[in-house]
């Protein structure tokens, strides 16, 4: 067999020419085109870049996804969205913010880690141009391991060898103490150890922040519990520009944005939960501020707006011209 | 703005080589991350695979765009969306299907040669793995300069060499006979000309079809005339799986979907427009069918839903899972 490439490639129009072959079975010889577009998408935020990630998503029954709300209506309202009924598709996406001061990121993906249909970061990193070793922060909305198992490898080194680590105190004071796990959810105890096992490589580089302090130049803290008990959304500005990334403030925003009230399985207080909701959708909406989410549909960027008793999310104008 | 389109995505060779850089060097030296991905989605349509590919976008100002409507009206409805107010961004968005009976496509672009900020289908069909020489056939839904430009280069050579054109019999009757210039809105006299320079190196190639008509396997006409006097939209099915591309039912669904009565300053004949807005909507509607369109937000993929008067352009969800 012919190992050099360009060899191969370049024998290949005589080869098909001798055989006859049509136009199109010479066009094989091309490089095989990605079946999908790489998930980055990027947009100016004042003199900021903001880089939307894709890490891929995984699917769970829509039936137990919220608590105490009959399947049916769950699905009727996914019907809405014409979502299926059957499976709920919950995509990871990474916000990065590049900055003069540096460039940031909210949270770490999966790190290829967790669901087979998860696990692109990385690869979508690199097409967009975004290495690893350049990010300056990583800063975490809160500890639950889509957000955190990517801060490690699967050896659990450093994915970010040179970032600072900014957690919220809050956060940070729960998941850190052993003690806590008696007190939480079934569900959520895994979180002790894998925050010990994510958070180890960074030692020394870690640091604590609180509700509205700067976490770094234009980026703020805004404190946004009940997902966990330190869950965090960060506040982002230039200028006259802003927006919220709006982390875990809602999964779907097809379910959590239209019944803000619903509690889902993976909140660790439903009822705080719910009530952040409401208190945050009715600032971006009130302020009309652009949002990223966590969970939200790629490139996972656009408003909210208030519908009935709820909200709508409103994705953003895609535009090929950053 | 980049308005070298090509050095978005393939420069770096031609960069290298002119800073006279060593081998070496060249090889090591990564290709530059795009401001932004490239403009193409896939997805699945039982055995057909629908590929959206963007050719970038126009700007016009938003007064003036709706006919005998209060611009402050038509900026109050584009606010809901979280659209500015000054100027309506209008984006093209190509659709081609993948059958096993040839790779066939909705209407031809820009062809690079109608604004500055548009002409990335060429890139964006390489960056996808589309082939121009592989299209069989290129099925055009009304000869507005920005759906049949893109048919020949700037040159006027077939800028698909080996494609059929199937082109709806009342628009080729219209517009090929030069009678009609008179019976025609004076902003849409130049199309005359257009039709002919466009279609003149497929003589021998053009074929004209009829409401209902299957124009290949899977793939029916339906007209919907008004927009322009024979303009068609086109009914996809494999199996169970159906789509309808709607061309330019609507512009901007934003405005057109919820206000479908509304007419545009595009519109031939603004009447006939709405009725068969109202008439095609409803069936997709009513069949929650998935749609693509021509000016629709990229992905420019979605269902329509009915909404008070009107209807909603809901955006399909994205997978990076073809």
């Amino acid at each position: 067999m012919n190992t050099d490439r360009r060899g191969l490639f370049a024998g290949s129009a005589a080869v098909a020419a001798a055989l006859a072959l049509p136009a199109a079975a010479q066009q094989a010889a091309a490089p095989p085109a990605p079946a999908q577009a790489p998930g980055f998408y990027r947009f100016k935020l004042g003199g900021f870049t903001v880089t939307t990630v894709h890490d891929g998503f995984f699917r769970r029954p829509v039936e137990g996804f919220v608590r105490g709300v009959p399947t049916a209506e769950v699905q009727a309202l996914l019907a809405e969205a014409f979502l299926p009924g059957d499976q709920l598709t919950i995509p990871f996406t990474i916000t990065f913010v590049e900055t003069p001061r540096g460039l940031y990121v909210f949270d770490a993906g999966t790190g290829a880690q967790m669901a087979p249909t998860a696990g692109q970061m990385a690869a979508n990193m690199r097409a967009a141009g975004l290495d690893p070793a350049r990010v300056t922060g990583v800063i975490v909305s809160h500890f639950h391991g889509d957000h955190i198992t990517g801060l490690t490898t699967a050896q659990n080194e450093r994915a970010f060898p040179n970032a600072e680590i900014i957690v919220p105190a809050a956060e940070w004071a729960w998941w850190s103490d052993d003690a806590n796990a008696a007190r939480s959810p079934e569900g959520q105890r895994p979180n002790f150890a894998n925050t010990a096992r994510r958070f180890g490589p960074y030692q020394g580089r870690i640091r604590q922040v609180r509700d509205g302090e700067e976490v770094a130049p234009g980026i703020r803290a805004v404190s946004a519990h009940g997902h966990t008990p330190g869950h965090t959304v960060y506040h982002v500005a230039d200028g006259a520009d802003q927006m919220m990334f709006l982390a875990d403030l809602t999964n779907r925003p097809e379910i959590g944005a239209r019944r803000p009230d619903w509690q889902i399985v993976f909140d660790f207080d439903g009822e705080a939960a719910a009530a952040t909701r409401r208190r945050v959708f009715d600032r971006v909406a009130s302020e009309r501020m652009r949002v990223t989410g966590y969970h939200y549909m790629f490139p996972s960027t656009g408003f909210i707006a208030r519908e009935g008793q709820g909200f709508r999310f409103v994705p953003a104008d895609w535009s090929s011209q950053v």
